[in-house]
């Protein structure tokens, strides 16, 4: 990180990057109307407006919690590889979500990077076999409010 | 099912009935164009077009396909519960989803209902507790691949 061109490297692939990429790429990611709020190699955040996303009681639908959280695990490998210009898709290949409480208002969606370790791990298998996989866990919060807790195993593939 | 007045009521809980219910409760079903195809106390088919479901790929995308799946769930146990004029709401708790293969044209959730014990205990429980859980699950299919396994537990509260 103290070499200049890693610096811009990083930057370049920030929020706006993610957010090109995400409306580009999902449509319904732009009529839920994702934005993103940070993004970088130790994790993102994704917000969206209750709006287009709640049912008729005015609570957040569960396939809109989902997407949420499914879209920031992509959005975490996405722009990881593309920072380190790793040329490979990310899909989803299973995933668990829990609801614990309804979400009446904004929702963030909260990704932490995992170990250093499960990363460097994920990185070495893709360069030695052309394909990886990762865990990656999301929190969907109203506020300070867990509303959705997801877990999602994501394959990657070199182009 | 002999009975006149019960087979009226069976069918007034049909296809029709749903699709109303989901249009008017899940603003985005209406958005990925859930179309309710079959409906009754043995099991519920939605279908959905790809092109608002799709992402950049033409594939559909994973949070649209678990939208589909969860819905086929809550429209199941949601018109069992109304048909026998049962007011109550159906949630989901917790569901795990396998994708299994990438769709690239018309959706199809597929729910058959669960077996008939496991159904009479749901039913018991809900009278004797007010409340209930009860396990359902949805293939969601593109012709006859299967794309992806929904597995989701709901809740159901007596209002």
């Amino acid at each position: 990180m103290s070499e200049p061109g890693e610096k811009r490297r990083q930057e370049d692939y920030g929020i706006d990057y993610l957010q090109r990429r995400l409306d580009r790429e999902f449509p319904l990611a732009r009529h839920i109307r994702v934005q993103t709020e940070s993004a970088d190699d130790r994790g993102v955040v994704l917000r969206a407006p209750l709006a287009p996303n709640a049912n008729y009681k005015g609570t957040a639908f569960g396939g809109s919690l989902f997407s949420l959280a499914v879209l920031a695990g992509w959005a975490w490998a996405t722009r990881y590889l593309a920072a380190r210009q790793i040329g490979a898709d990310v899909v989803i290949q299973e995933s668990t979500i829990r609801y614990m409480a309804p979400a009446s208002g904004e929702l963030r969606a909260v990704l932490e990077a995992p170990a250093a370790a499960a990363v460097e791990k994920f990185h070495r298998m893709l360069e030695r076999a052309g394909r990886g996989r990762i865990r990656l866990q999301v929190g969907v919060f109203e506020g300070k409010t867990l509303a959705s807790q997801f877990d999602g195993l994501y394959a990657v593939l070199l182009r």
